[in-house]
């Protein structure tokens, strides 16, 4: 019989804090495994010694999944599955499969009829959503903006008209070290109605969720987001 | 000074499995909170039981805050972070604010400037994005969708020619006593190759997450859905 395909959460930020972080019925599961698909296997081990697994490290079979492996290469690393293994799917931070790049391994296990079982466990984009007060009955992911200038000038344009159409909470990521600089741009492009929440730092010590109106954010210092984690969320309308 | 709004997540149809479904950092928290605001007092007991909380239940404050609280009444919701408590707020089950009627009520908690904590714990919506391996670097999730059979095929089409054109995953949930007039307006009026998944009882010992095309699902006779809640996902086109 083949085994199953365990999707494991990681700690944003904190991997030595994983037994506190994630739930007694995760941290079980994953002490039983012993085959890994990691994104890369560093900060896999970090997590792995912090769940406090019952065999050496050296023991575990670690195989990496990243931005540069190609779809040809995806049938290999499910071969634990078919020889009777169970098989756990690791981030580097946060939920597997969602803004990362395991969901193309989850989709193949999907198609050769797998059987495929999420953990529970922290996700930022999650957590902002909670905390902002946006609205959670209708929202949309749309992972990285564009860049230049120009470009992200008008998706900023078109995704406030598409909430205040729909409803729909956007939500947004920027990598930490251009978290400002999308700050400047929402400021710049957005309606000063539009509601913007910045969610940074998410369950770490220095954890932020701060929901304002641009109007608002416009008349305070900028936040430091300065190569902090940041989900951007915005509403705009009503 | 001002207490911290909690969110606090219950598990999803197990609430007396709270300590083995919530991370040990989140229960630590629950745990010091005395007052909370509830959507249903009952369940909350139930969840409240399951945490060992320290004090008698007798002696903790719940207020109810459901879909037929009106707007007027939140503002004395939060009169306890006024008076520097701590204050949790739960949903039914999974995580409040996100699908559920607590999203305005940390929205007023947010404009008045108050702390808000999102804790981690299971989010239905997220369990089944991340299982069914459909993408997930942009998604959608639309509430509930409308169950006049007119209505319903119109919007399913629509649903899927934005998904075509954004490659965007779509999400909705329906009531489960109609989850299977649901998956039967899907069958009907989508196309083969749509990818449909169907995410159900997730994180209960019979859960089941299986992603398809519509012309595969088609083929079988249909999934048992009936009273089981399930969360439908929908990637059209690539």
């Amino acid at each position: 019989m083949s085994g199953a395909l365990y999707l494991v959460p990681v700690p944003l930020g904190q991997p030595e804090q994983a037994a506190r972080i994630l739930p007694a019925s995760v941290l079980e599961t994953v002490r039983r495994l012993r085959h890994f698909v990691v994104e890369r296997a560093k900060t896999a081990r970090a997590f792995l010694k912090s769940v406090d697994m019952p065999v050496l490290l050296q023991a575990l079979h670690l195989a990496e999944l990243n931005e540069h492996t190609r779809e040809e290469a995806f049938p290999a690393l499910l071969e634990p599955l078919l020889a009777g293994h169970d098989l756990g799917l690791l981030s580097e931070a946060g939920c597997p499969a969602v803004a990362d790049p395991g969901a193309g391994l989850v989709a193949l296990a999907q198609a050769r009829g797998l059987r495929v079982i999420p953990l529970v466990g922290p996700s930022a984009l999650l957590l902002a959503l909670m905390a902002s007060g946006l609205n959670g009955q209708r929202f949309a992911f749309h992972g990285y903006l564009p860049t230049r200038e120009e470009a992200r000038g008008k998706i900023i344009r078109e995704i406030e008209r598409e909430s205040r159409i729909k409803r729909q909470t956007q939500i947004f990521i920027e990598t930490p070290y251009r978290n400002s600089a999308l700050f400047a741009a929402l400021v710049r492009h957005g309606s000063p109605d539009t509601r913007l929440s910045l969610a940074t730092d998410l369950t770490l010590p220095t954890e932020r969720v701060r929901t304002q109106t641009l109007a608002e954010w416009r008349r305070q210092p900028p936040p430091d987001l300065d190569r902090r984690p940041t989900v951007f969320l915005l509403l705009s309308g009503q």
